[in-house]
């Protein structure tokens, strides 16, 4: 599977009293390397999708404050895909070293707007989401 | 006209780098006591209104450096309200004292929802506004 | 052990471009309701504790899609005290009714200040923990 | 002067319950952006300078409703230094258009860390904020 590498500077209004990246803004990194790994989905059809990738539960570890002037490194693959829901793995580095400064396992489902009922992963969606297709 | 008192305890998560609250997270301060301040208008009335409440402009002199623990105390009134434009005045103070945290313009339009042109602000929109009617 | 509640209305500004509370900003919730927990420590003393409070794991789930002018009831509870680590039991639910929106662990380690090294919890520090004691 | 072009992308996270980018969104890229234009201060320097960046007031005009899937091309330039002060002038623009989305004056002091008082700019300081020197 493919892997999606994002760096992002960690900046002063991502820190937080004890002067190291706050827990929430970690979800928001993590959201956005998400959104770079999923190039093959334009954002017209973003638009027009009747998919809802929808987030059920985020499993993540902290490992290392990073802080200020440090690069974040965040690689993200994915980690399962089955029956109803995807799992994607993040993990996020310290620069361009091995360290550990965090890591996620965020898993979603697909919900069907026009009826609100998760589906199941197969056919076009499964592809779309593997990156087999684009659209 | 009405003025309205908000109390928000500064948290760790609202620091930055420099160990006081962030310039961004005062507009989020801000925006929390302007939807207090208008608590003629109910949860249900603002999802079917036609009207969208659009800031054209935000004026804010920050003046003192709000750390963890303060408590700040958010005064909002409306300043002015004329033609097709309102301003709200807000204050924010440290904690029971007169000592000015920031303090901050903020001009909005009402577009109607359906033409996306703003409305003159007169009538029952008027009303609404300074508080004289509930929905 | 003591249960803290929290109750925080969602604002425009919580969501995000699927009209839902963002996952992030989750976090901040149980944050603010965490620090509204540990109402035994002082301002004052957490400005001079040599103690740390550092986040290592939260497990979060989603399950209701929180919207603008629900109110969220932010439950707070101990779930273990254990060796080197604390883990708190979080759960969200929708106005006044029992319907779940999320629930999380989230667990801590207490760094001293002076080595970077966990401490056990043990002693004042546990009694702290435990709200037996206040600071 | 030096011009500063820095392109973002909106996404999900980013908006509000208007569907658009939140107002004090903007805040944080206008931070960001104001990062990436003082690339001649290092990591290090940042972290042993006796200068503190402190912003004494935002004025900034909201033109367009930015949403899922626009890229913002944030233009910064330096409008004024003068005295005590330094003035940002930010544009943002939609793609790659003329289209403006937002404008911004963002005034600093640089605060002596020693005194807390604001410093004349002149001298080592006047030429690292016009770009003439690094650290």
């Amino acid at each position: 599977m493919e892997k999606t590498i994002v760096k992002l500077p960690v900046r002063g209004y991502h820190l937080d009293g004890y002067n190291h990246v706050n827990n929430a803004r970690y979800l928001e990194f993590l959201e956005e390397a998400r959104w770079q790994h999923f190039d093959n989905i334009s954002k017209d059809a973003y638009k027009t999708l009747k998919w809802a990738f929808v987030i059920v539960n985020i499993n993540i570890n902290y490992k290392y404050p990073a802080t200020f002037g440090d690069v974040l490194r965040i690689e993200t693959t994915i980690d399962k895909i089955g029956g109803k829901s995807m799992t994607f793995q993040q993990e996020v580095f310290l620069n361009e070293t091995e360290t550990p400064v965090c890591d996620a396992k965020v898993t979603f489902v697909i919900l069907d707007t026009a009826t609100g009922k998760p589906l199941t992963i197969e056919g076009d969606l499964l592809q779309l989401l593997q990156k087999e297709i684009s659209i």
